[in-house]
């Protein structure tokens, strides 16, 4: 690649495998999509946010390698990650004619991420993909390794499909255009990677807060290459989340409960994140599994990160059992019982049950 | 097992391989589902028609292996083959609280074997399913080989996933209370089977075909089971339809354009398909692979078995050239290039392109 600032990290999966290139301002350089299965058609995935500041330069990348190049625009936020929105992605191929060869490009955040992954997977039994996303919690942790869906009213998430992406490009200038709040957010899935894998890391990031949160481009270009580096690690030890990629959902089982009770795009998916950190956090010193430091100093570092760390009110009578009906759908549950991920030393993270009481007790701690 | 007349056909596909069972009356036999992951909770996938049936027989065959069994009824024919129905069993599987291993069992046709296979794939980005056929046409195709999915209005099958079962139960006591018209349309698919892969199978066919529509119990047992060889021995060497699988859609790039062109549940799939391979026979002469006698042989035994032979109109301005359009959408067209499948020599079925005119004049002589 022309572009000697390209920083690749490998996604090893057999025949499934596919790099990360970071890199700033790539999108209209043609070398960026070299390797992307040849096709006479392919469909850009964006929204109303991104597509007008970042559309045209991805087609001026594309042009060489599709003689037909077609977008479809979906309205931007959490609220829209529907059967409805999807559709449009489906309409847009059909009417284009698009076939099994056709490539989709996701260009957006998570939520588009996750839309046209799903899209390519159903397609006609499945069409290759590209990621090229745009936010800093897309960059670090939704566009690689290949979880795609849509929400359910009942439960995040919960139809779609393991599908992975032929390439996934993350143009570390796209940055530049994030709204502070689409920042923060995306900060909470960079601090999650240190307690569940690098504490080293999890320093490096404490030193570096303030650099990145003033999008320092130094340092936000390694967090995006440590934390891809670290998602690579563990999705290539288990692809389809048997075990270890639950580690990934640290925060996570918190944070649906908080995304799907107050109807999701109320917070954004990084601010649920990382009130649920906290959360997860309280609830692993409770089974005495971390010290009180560590929860101040990780409730310390999410505050600074501009996020909230005390979560909603999700109902007037009984706001713990709120929370614990959301939780039983959680897609690590099984016969109803909930499983958390929690913090089990330095580095390392768990599955764990914990008694009703216990977690109720949590949410009245944590919740305003 | 005890049932000592029943039948094994093997799908070989490695860590995806699965057992197809054949016998009469297996349904409410706990051993026809020795095998099956093992879960607390499994959900019924029926319909209006089948459900009040055979969905206490498979109660109680299952009753045994989970401690929780939902059911879920869907309205029953092609035309509701849609998102939303197929959201009908998402909400029943997140009502009752379904989890990652919850077991999905399809009873019904291959309305309900394809829905019930696409919610099993998407589910919380995929859960086990077994498929319960009980239409001849689910039992000798729809029911083997893993394609799922749901309709577009511009198009058949266009949405869905290639996910395998655990396992396909085909009980022949079923086909018992089957209307005749949906006899008739399993049946094409039987023929189907003979040119494109053993005109041995065609020849017994052919001698067999008053004992079929009569629903004698030995042809029948003998029809799906040899039509389930042929099908595993394709799908073992092609899963994804990367090449020879194609073969299998014989008749229906001209079928799947009756559906669509006519609306889904006009005609059945397999009427559509009998009349589709009428055409395709038709093009194999025309591009001078087959003779006449072939194609009025083929023609002489879909109208024997029930089937119509002669296309539907249309459009009555350009019908050719709507059946055209319709047919450039084919998940098989690349480029916006229709490709056929056409029998090129006994037992033998190849992928070809054909010139619009040719194509035209077979639509022209094949419809009313």
């Amino acid at each position: 690649m022309q572009n000697t600032a390209v920083h690749t990290v490998d996604i090893a999966l057999a025949e499934r495998s596919y790099p990360i290139r970071i890199a700033p301002s790539m999108l209209d350089d043609p070398e960026t999509f070299q390797g992307v299965p040849s096709a006479s058609s392919a469909l850009i995935v964006t929204n109303t946010t991104v597509g007008p500041l970042y559309a045209q330069a991805l087609k001026a990348g594309l042009q060489p390698h599709f003689s037909k190049l077609f977008t479809v625009t979906l309205p931007d936020g959490e609220e829209y990650k529907t059967w409805e929105t999807l559709n449009l992605i489906f309409d847009a191929l059909l009417l284009h004619g698009c076939d099994r060869k056709t490539v989709l490009f996701a260009l957006g955040g998570g939520v588009v991420g996750d839309m046209t992954g799903f899209a390519a997977a159903s397609y006609m039994r499945g069409v290759p993909f590209v990621q090229v996303p745009t936010t800093l919690l897309a960059q670090v942790d939704s566009s690689v390794g290949g979880k795609t869906g849509i929400n359910h009213p009942r439960g995040k998430n919960m139809i779609g499909a393991f599908y992975q992406p032929q390439l996934v490009v993350c143009d570390l200038g796209t940055l530049k255009t994030l709204p502070q709040r689409e920042l923060s957010a995306g900060l909470a899935e960079v601090i999650k990677y240190g307690p569940i894998a690098d504490m080293a890391f999890f320093d490096w990031i404490e030193s570096h807060l303030d650099s990145l949160l003033a999008r320092d481009a130094t340092a936000l270009a390694y967090a995006v290459q440590r934390c891809c580096e670290i998602k690579a690690w563990v999705v290539g030890q288990d692809e389809r989340e048997s075990g270890l990629r639950a580690i990934l959902n640290f925060g996570h089982t918190f944070g649906h409960a908080i995304e799907a009770g107050l109807g999701y795009g109320k917070w954004l998916h990084g601010e649920a994140v990382g009130c649920g950190m906290v959360m997860a956090a309280h609830l692993s010193q409770d089974l005495g599994l971390v010290n009180v430091a560590f929860v101040e100093r990780l409730t310390g570092m999410v505050q600074r990160a501009g996020l909230p760390v005390k979560g909603p009110k999700l109902s007037d009578t009984d706001n713990a059992g709120r929370y614990l009906e959301l939780m039983r759908v959680d897609k690590k549950a099984e016969g109803g019982e909930i499983r958390f991920v929690v913090i089990d030393g330095p580095s390392s993270a768990s599955v764990r049950l914990a008694p009703d009481a216990m977690v109720r007790q949590v949410i009245d701690t944590c919740c305003r």
